[in-house]
């Protein structure tokens, strides 16, 4: 049963040794986090594994039963180490089968080798996500969606995503800039808003750069009078302690 | 017992609500990889938490049991979100206690605000990571290291944490870079030559820029001459599929 408003949560697997070597900056689970935020989605937690079909195949199993909805990128190409589909396929339990569709799509532009035949395999069960940007569609099967790990062909696929999940209440913040003074300093009127608002998450996030150094401070929550009325509150108790160098910080 | 030139692996946690949200792109996880390459360390998963005593306490136990090191990174500071010491301590059993080196440390800069002195916590039987950078040390206790979440400072207690941990057999890697082929040509000689070196891991990282598109062929292992002559032998096999514009990527 749908409660309108409730905690909606997806957790992001991303699959690939490139990642777990440095060869490679992941960049998808931040696009991917933002991007839910618009449907009110939480990614609570989020792994990073290696081209190893045991690894891939015990996280989907744990994140998919776990959390709401599932999200990967990476191995999804035509070469030996794609073995994403595989893997979701045994963890569903399900065979594989060549998707028309795809089949059709691929020849219509390629020869169709071996090496690209694999790309249109998809889980029986399964259904398919759209790829606007470069080469065939995704897929997904129940509440997991299986995407591309090239950060622009990703992007691309989620935008076929969100409107098949089950909206939550989208989350607000406000960010208040405090540049000049130090963590040390924040941390006590920091935490008494914070405990005298429990339901909102009140963060501190630290920044050094040559031109100073300082903090930004979240405020974040369903209720958007509440993050506003705390924020009001701790920008009250920052000056109320001396502390100065306050910015509004828009759109953060 | 060590074995020389066996496998070590190190786990990598990264902490924190703002990662999760997609705030903050986290770079940390690609930075301990490629120190850790150096010393031979393998990383063969990463996880990402929020600030959630439960999930952190979780992973740090499932993480420093499965492989040989852990290092986290985030949630060390004063504020009240900052709470990877608490979870590590809870995580081994033990209590936390304040290092009096910290606490000197931290007088002889600052008040000792409550908050502050939250950073001088260090579990039963941890000890001290060096931070060069900016504020109090880090710390470690067994195999699991404990590290900040700022990256500039987290790379500089990175360096106090290689010589720490027993050294792998490095690995060697050449990267092959084929512009103007997709990995659908690419796909068979790259299979036929894998499978011939069953250990060495053979990737393919396609690119899609406005210069055009292509892949990085990267082949990787422990011992060099092998992966020299399955580098020769992709060559071969690529050139004699008539695929062209082959570039030695150095330093890959």
């Amino acid at each position: 049963m749908t409660v309108p408003g409730s905690k909606v949560t997806c957790a992001v697997l991303i699959i690939g040794d490139e990642i777990l070597s440095g060869r490679t900056q992941d960049t998808n689970l931040a696009a991917i986090a933002r991007y839910l935020a618009q449907y009110g989605i939480d990614v609570p937690e989020a792994r990073v594994v290696g081209d190893v079909a045991a690894e891939i195949i015990a996280a989907v199993n744990y994140l998919r039963t776990t959390y709401d909805y599932l999200i990967t990128t990476g191995g999804i190409g035509p070469t030996h180490d794609d073995i994403t589909a595989d893997c979701v396929a045994e963890a569903f339990g399900v065979a594989l089968h060549e998707d028309q569709s795809i089949l059709d799509l691929l020849s219509a532009r390629w020869e169709l080798t071996p090496a690209r035949r694999r790309m249109a395999r998809i889980p029986d069960g399964g259904f398919l996500v759209r790829n606007k940007v470069q080469g065939p569609p995704a897929f997904g099967i129940a509440n997991v969606f299986v995407l591309a790990g090239v950060p622009s062909i990703m992007r691309g696929m989620l935008e076929d995503v969100g409107h098949r999940m089950r909206p939550g209440a989208v989350t607000h913040s406000k960010t208040l800039r405090v540049d000049g003074s130090g963590e040390g300093v924040i941390a006590a009127p920091l935490e008494a808003v914070a405990k005298a608002h429990p339901d909102l998450s009140l963060g501190s996030y630290p920044f050094f750069s040559q031109e100073g150094y300082g903090s930004n401070l979240v405020v974040r929550g369903r209720d958007l009078a509440e993050v506003e009325s705390a924020y009001a509150e701790l920008e009250a108790a920052l000056r109320a302690d001396g502390i100065t160098g306050l910015t509004a910080v828009e759109n953060a």
